[in-house]
């Protein structure tokens, strides 16, 4: 395991902590809210709970399992020999992602031929995403980590690519009043997901602290892709409930 | 870590624990009284319970991080070398604090543009004002404990300015029978969090036993804070809901 000092063992414990109660609270906010959106949107705002609380979850775990790796004491951090297991947050990614992306697809409320087409192709590049990806978080070797870095990143183009192209005339048609948050919407899952292989490879660019800098970064932007993306998408559903005449 | 006796470690253990008994309590009150309120105010009220759900978890883990830092055998305490986690105080109230002046915001039921200018000044202050309260706190040097306090105390006072002054006409636009009620929250607002940085000073005013003050003052200020505060969000949705004739 890692060195750490005292600050970063706390730096990094206390993140993980902020991290776990700000998506247990973004679920109960999204599931308290399902009767404030038309019941077409209740779908979209579902997952968007279950993603969040799918990753409260998990970060309880990755604050168990980090607790368990050292112990501290008089204020000097000792790893216990116990490994830190990394695998959570890909289990996490592999349940979360493609339901992110179908959350943004059932919150435009499209036909269902095309909602079942769209969220099907788009969930399945998500999770094959992750799956390439896990490989090279688990190699020592930096070369074996950056070529499955790169077969990671072809899912990763092609959803970047669906969401600015394919999605186009679908964002067409939605009401004007949440065009713009959609838009939006795509936007923070581009930027939010480009930190992630930026944060892979920072061993391979051999920062220092590497590890404190994966695990906070990687908290920021699960946050960020999570919990910030679910209230764009509770957002969306209320305008288009608004736009649609319906009264909670 | 302090020398406690054993009337002092009680006394902070249970005072731990009365804190989460009254925060998950005020938690499913609010939530469970959702239903007794327009529409229009059920938002300030998850909200209210989310701030109080979010204490309640803060305060179950600071209980058990109490617990590690001391064995307690035939009435001796002694301190076990794991360190007691102050940290989750100022993780809970960046979450908290901002939460706390939104749902103030929200309760008065303004326009959107409005709500989300105050909403978002007043939550970026307080998320300001305890950044710049961490370093201090967790300083060992008297004087830049009191640095960190000056510079803490800025946007603080700035979000009074912003309650007495700021909202004057928004407060002036509510029903006569919320009207008291909304003068009195932020009252409530300013007192009790007046409270955080006289107690955040103990250390510094050389007062004995700190330790035990600076613990049971802020489970205190923090039941006040939140689920006192909350009480008359609830009220005030009440009297509002009432007013516009909405019958549960």
């Amino acid at each position: 395991m890692e060195t750490l000092t005292f600050f970063d063992y706390s730096l990094i414990y206390n993140s993980f902590s902020f991290t776990f109660a700000t998506m247990m609270a973004a679920t109960l906010f999204f599931w308290l809210n399902l009767g404030s959106v038309a019941v077409a949107y209740r779908p979209a705002l579902v997952i968007t709970g279950l993603v969040t609380f799918i990753a409260a979850y998990h970060y309880l775990q990755i604050m168990l399992s980090f607790g368990d790796a050292y112990t501290v004491s008089n204020g000097v951090v000792t790893a216990t020999g116990n490994t830190f297991n990394v695998a959570y947050r890909y289990v996490d990614w592999l349940l979360t992602v493609p339901l992110l992306l179908i959350e943004l697809i059932l919150v435009m409320n499209l036909t269902r031929s095309d909602t079942v087409r769209k969220a099907t192709t788009l969930g399945f590049a998500a999770a094959l995403m992750i799956i390439l990806g896990y490989p090279g978080e688990v190699a020592a070797d930096m070369d074996t980590r950056l070529l499955w870095w790169v077969l990671s990143m072809i899912p990763f183009l092609y959803i970047v690519f669906t969401l600015f192209v394919g999605l186009k005339s679908s964002i067409a048609s939605q009401p004007e009043s949440a065009r713009g948050l959609i838009t939006l919407a795509c936007w923070v899952v581009i930027i939010s997901w480009s930190f992630y292989p930026i944060v892979y490879l920072m061993p391979n660019f051999g920062v220092e602290s590497a590890f404190l800098a994966v695990e906070i970064g990687y908290s920021i932007a699960d946050i960020i892709a999570k919990a910030g993306f679910g209230v764009l998408i509770y957002m969306i559903a209320r305008r288009k409930s608004e736009a649609e005449g319906y009264v909670a």
